[in-house]
This record gives structure tokens, C-alpha cells and sequence, in this order.
């Protein structure tokens, strides 16, 4: 493996008990009930934990959206052109798609990084150009990339999490844009789930019957063709993975070595989180998951993870979306943890 | 039945199915796959469709936490002692609590109301006196309170309602406080839901096996007692119910009237909102439901109700702390509703 990957595998620590359990005692000294705040009280007692020494605030949010192309797109298995992944790259940078609103909303700044995208994009200073081809191949005839581009891929999420950790992140969340990419994250999921293609894949942005049967037919025969080994996360990547799969796979990777807290969005972040997850199971610790898609094999992230979503709201769109939603209940939860009374600062009475 | 809440029973209208097929047209034509954010688009399509002519925008988010004691505590059935529901009107007086620190993150203006606590507070001008009694009687051995002081709780809500609607309020949370009132909750949806109450009735605030045995054993007594009418929500709240879940009620109708959404927070508030649903079911044209409290006898407002909750975190705190949460996801889908690029306007290929 690449130097740049096996080190901040190593670097990867599991977040200290001793700082969960004070991060919990505080939480049983605010004026309520013990544990009546749920999976608040989680949230902020496992940020609290992973910044400890830092800030405790959200003060800066940075929001990763990798972009790339699908060569598998070829095989008809997406419901929109695969010309609207660069189009919904200008839209990004135009601030006019739904990951901008949330982002805005939510104080977040946003990272477009073009790690593949099928189309020269001129004069774009906002634009982070990180194109490591224009596109995949079709993985239904050959592998999507070579084993370096994979480790390249991982790479570039690595190097984006130390800058922007550089530059003061306090947490992460992730997004992408690629038509076609449910189809490798199905493939994904499907192999490190080990279990049958038909159970992960989905309609992605909307497809009917018959094109869902020939993306399940696509992608039982690309794992026949390619036999990519379910032990190496790399090779999975490479036969039948995508550029913004490896980028997010690197971007949590490089979150986690630093100590920083990453929020991973839908479908196709989880596979690259599940790719992360299987590089080094520890990343779970600074992973929170966000909400589940309608995608059905997204449950494989979760088994994986072993942490449910904290939101089910019927959201398929991908971006950075969900992510941003729940970034906003971390910093509520967050905030509860640092503004509210204890009980003796309040003088209420305690439990009978 | 008293004429000011006769007369807002009957000024609740529909919400118009033509404004909410507009709202879902606009959302179709913005850059994503139709349908693709879920649930975030049936919030905006709702609360667009409620305000049609007014604000879009959710500028004014009106808290009301409605304050009050239960005779019923006498009984041993709560895990804190009753002083706690005064101590906690000081600690929300002095921004100390959790929908404090939630109703400032989501720029929330929060009203709280003395509805019957047992607690004489002295020079607390932010502090609404609306008092109908010292907290109710003990309905183990008579009814919580007198048919008329249930129509005022009722009536109270009502007038705050409109008091914000004057002040410009685009959209209310529901919140409460009251040592003791999962009990009488408990006793209104074991009603409402015609089921056992040994099947609604759950830990509150955290008591044990014991303590559980004695609060259902109660509510069973009192049902046997007072045979309230399960067609008069009326009759229901003034023999087990509570103050603050009448004033609830009333929020909730008034907000109704005057087509103004409304968030419904956890277990009590849906015990409020049940009477209201009670009184005229249309008004759950205009509730938002927040989340799913960990008390089972919640499951009864979302069926009476017709629509699932949106969160879903494991909480059971009260307060409002719910509902907050819940109106920073309907403001995201606001936003997105009103900032998002069309496919016409971004240039963005649509579906092939």
C-alpha cells in the first residue's frame, strides 16, 4: 500500500474512554432528567471527547463534495444524462443546488473538488481541481481504475482533510456528485456486505424496472468478471469503485488520523466510509452517520459502522445533504452540553 | 361548550389542496431528482401552502411553555419532587435550561406560562401570569378540576395564540413543564386510544418498577372513578388531565384558526394535541409532529394524527427541547424551497 495511506492508518487512535465518561458526567449535572436527551447526549458526549483540548464549539464546518464521472453510466443504468454531474458542478459553484442552501443554513464551507469529472471545466478559481481522469471506465468490460489511481483517490481525500484541519476544521461532513455512482456503491456494498446484489441495489434517482434489473444484471456480472477480493478495500475500489468514493474513503481517513469529527452523508459516502471502515475499523469512532437513504443496501453501512442513523427521512439525493441536517442536531447537542445549568448552578432539586 | 373556544373551533379551515399541488410544482421544477429530499419537501410543501400571502421565511418562531403543577404527585408517581416544576419556570426564566439553549440556536422567542403552578413567583415580569389554580386536585380522589377551569386552560392557550399571531409569529413550538404530568398524559391517551393503560403509561422522568406499578394502578382507579367521556375531550381534561395540557390544547387551535403551522413537542404536548384533534380534527392540517418520545402511549397522537414523526432520538425531557429540533429541519426545507436553482435556471439536464 501507499506510503501516504498506510501512515495515517496507523495514526488512526480510538477515542479515550476516560474523556467519554467526563464528557457524560458533565451531562449528568445539567438540569434534566439523566440520559432524557437521547441521542443528543450521545452526540455531544462523543464530539466533546474527540476535540478535548480543542474548541468545543462548531465553529467551522467544512463540507467536502467530491465530483466524478461514471464510465458504467455506458450501460444505461442511471435515470438523468451523465453530462448533469459538470452541470450540477457549475450549480454547485453558482450556489444554487440544495447542498449551497444547507450549507449556507448550517454555517458550512464548501469544497467542490473535481477528483473526475468527464468535462474540462475552464476558469473556475472555486473549483478545486484534483481530476485524476475524466471518468471511470465502464467497469461492465474493464476494471474502473488502476490500483494507483484507487490509492491516488484515497490520497486526495487525505491531503483535503490535513489542509483543511490546517486551516482550523472542526468537524466534517461529506457529500459527492456523480451520475451513475449508486452503481458502484451498490457493487460496494454488496461485497463487503457479502450479499446478493439484488438485496443492495435501488432505483438511485429514480429508475424503473427494467433499467433496475439490468443495473442488478450489470453489477452481478462485473463482480463475476472482475472477482475483486472482499479483504482488500483497495481492490474493491479500483475493479469497481469510483474517484469520489476514494475521496471520501480518504477524506475520513485523514478527519480521523487528526482527530476530527466526520459526518457522513447517504449511499454513496457510506460506501467510501465503508471502504475507510475496512481499511481501519477504528475511523468508526470519529464517524457519526447521519441519515438513512431509500437506498436499501445503505444498511450495510450501519452494520458495518455498528451506530444507526440519527435521521430516517426518505432522502435520496445525495450532495451533502443529509450530512448538513444532521451536522445541525451535533451542534444543538453540542450547544446543550456547553450553555445549560447544572443543577446545583440552578438550585433544582434533585431526583427523590 | 364555552363560545371563544365554540367560535375557533369553527373558524379552522383545510389547508387548500390546490396551494399544496403549487408548492410540490415549484419543488419539482428545483435541481434534484423529484421527490428526492423526502420528507424535507412535504414540510415545505405544507408550510408554504399554510402561510400562501404571508412571509415565506420562518422569521418569527414563537416557543410557549406552559407551566403547571399536578395534585395527582401526591400519589408518589414521579421521580422528582414537585418543587422541581417551579425551580425549573426560575432556571427557564434565567435561560439556564434546554429549550433555552435550543430555542436561542433556533432564534426562537420563548414565552413561558404560569398555567397553575404551585408556587407564588414574585416580580418575575418575563414570566406570563396566567394562573388558573395552585395546581390541580388529586384526581385519585376528584377530578383534576372544574369543567369551567378546563375551558379556561383551554381558553388561555387560545388568546396566546392569537396575542403572537398579532405580534407576527410565522410559526409555534409547543413546551411545557410539570412534575408528575406523563401521568395524567398517560390517562388521556389510554382514553383517546381506548387501549389499556398498562400499555401507554411509561418510566416519565426515569422511576422504577415499583413506582410504574403505582402510576398505572392510579390512572386505572381514577378512570374507574370518573368515567370520563371519551367523545368530551373537555370532560377528559378537566377530570384527569392537567393545566398546561389544556393550554396546549387551546395553542394548538388557535394557531389553527388563524392558519399559522404549529410544532406538537413529545409525549405531553400530544396528549394536548389529541384533545385539540379531539375538538376538530382539521386541525392536523396545521401540526407538525417533532419526534417520538420513548413513553409508548405517544404512538396514540401519531395516530390520531395521521402522519409519523419526524425525529425520532430517543428523548423524553419535554420542555419544547423536541419541537425546537423540528423546526430547524422545517426552516432547512423552507430554504430550500425559496433558494434552490430551477433545472430551467441552472441549466441542469433533466431526467431522460
Amino acid at each position: 500500500m501507499n506510503e501516504v495511506i498506510s501512515k495515517i492508518i496507523e495514526k488512526i487512535q480510538p477515542v479515550s474512554p476516560q474523556l467519554l465518561e467526563k464528557a457524560q458526567a458533565h451531562l449528568d449535572s445539567l438540569t434534566k432528567p439523566p440520559g432524557s436527551l437521547g441521542k443528543l447526549e450521545e452526540l455531544a458526549k462523543r464530539y466533546i471527547a474527540i476535540r478535548d483540548g480543542k474548541t468545543s464549539h462548531l465553529e467551522k464546518i467544512s463540507t467536502v463534495v467530491f465530483a466524478a464521472d461514471h464510465g458504467v453510466t455506458e450501460e444505461g443504468v442511471s435515470a438523468y444524462p451523465s453530462e448533469v454531474t459538470s452541470q450540477m458542478v457549475m450549480n454547485f459553484l453558482n450556489q444554487g443546488a440544495a447542498v449551497n442552501v444547507l450549507a449556507n443554513h448550517y454555517h458550512a464551507e464548501v469544497t467542490i473538488v473535481d477528483i473526475g469529472v468527464n468535462f474540462e471545466f475552464q476558469d473556475q478559481p472555486k473549483l478545486l481541481d484534483r481530476k485524476i481522469a475524466l471518468g471511470t471506465k465502464n467497469f461492465a468490460n474493464e476494471p474502473s481504475m488502476t490500483r494507483a489511481q484507487a490509492e491516488a483517490s484515497i490520497e486526495i481525500g487525505i491531503q483535503i482533510a490535513s489542509e483543511s484541519v490546517s486551516n482550523g476544521a472542526d468537524i466534517f461532513t461529506t457529500g459527492e456528485m456523480g451520475i451513475g455512482n449508486t452503481t458502484p456503491s451498490s457493487a460496494i456494498y454488496a461485497i463487503l456486505g457479502n450479499i446478493p446484489v439484488g438485496d443492495v441495489t435501488g432505483r438511485g434517482t429514480g429508475i424503473d424496472d427494467l433499467t433496475l434489473e439490468k443495473k442488478i444484471s450489470v453489477i452481478k456480472n462485473a463482480l463475476e468478471l472482475h472477482q475483486p477480493d472482499p479483504n482488500d478495500p483497495i481492490d474493491i475500489l479500483a475493479k469497481i469503485g469510483g474517484f469520489e468514493i476514494g475521496g471520501i474513503a480518504g477524506l475520513i481517513l485523514g478527519a480521523a488520523a487528526h482527530k476530527v469529527p466526520i459526518v457522513v452523508d447517504g449511499f454513496i459516502s457510506g460506501a467510501g466510509a465503508a471502504i475507510a471502515l475496512k481499511l481501519n475499523p477504528t475511523v468508526g469512532d470519529y464517524i457519526f452517520p447521519s441519515h438513512r437513504s431509500s437506498e436499501p443496501g445503505h444498511k450495510i453501512f450501519f452494520e458495518l459502522l455498528g451506530h444507526p442513523p440519527l435521521l430516517d427521512l426518505n432522502m435520496r439525493l445525495g450532495e451533502g445533504t443529509g450530512a448538513l441536517l444532521a451536522v445541525g442536531l451535533i451542534e444543538s447537542a453540542v450547544k446543550i452540553y456547553n450553555e445549560m445549568a447544572t443543577f446545583q448552578s440552578a438550585g433544582v432539586s434533585t431526583k427523590e
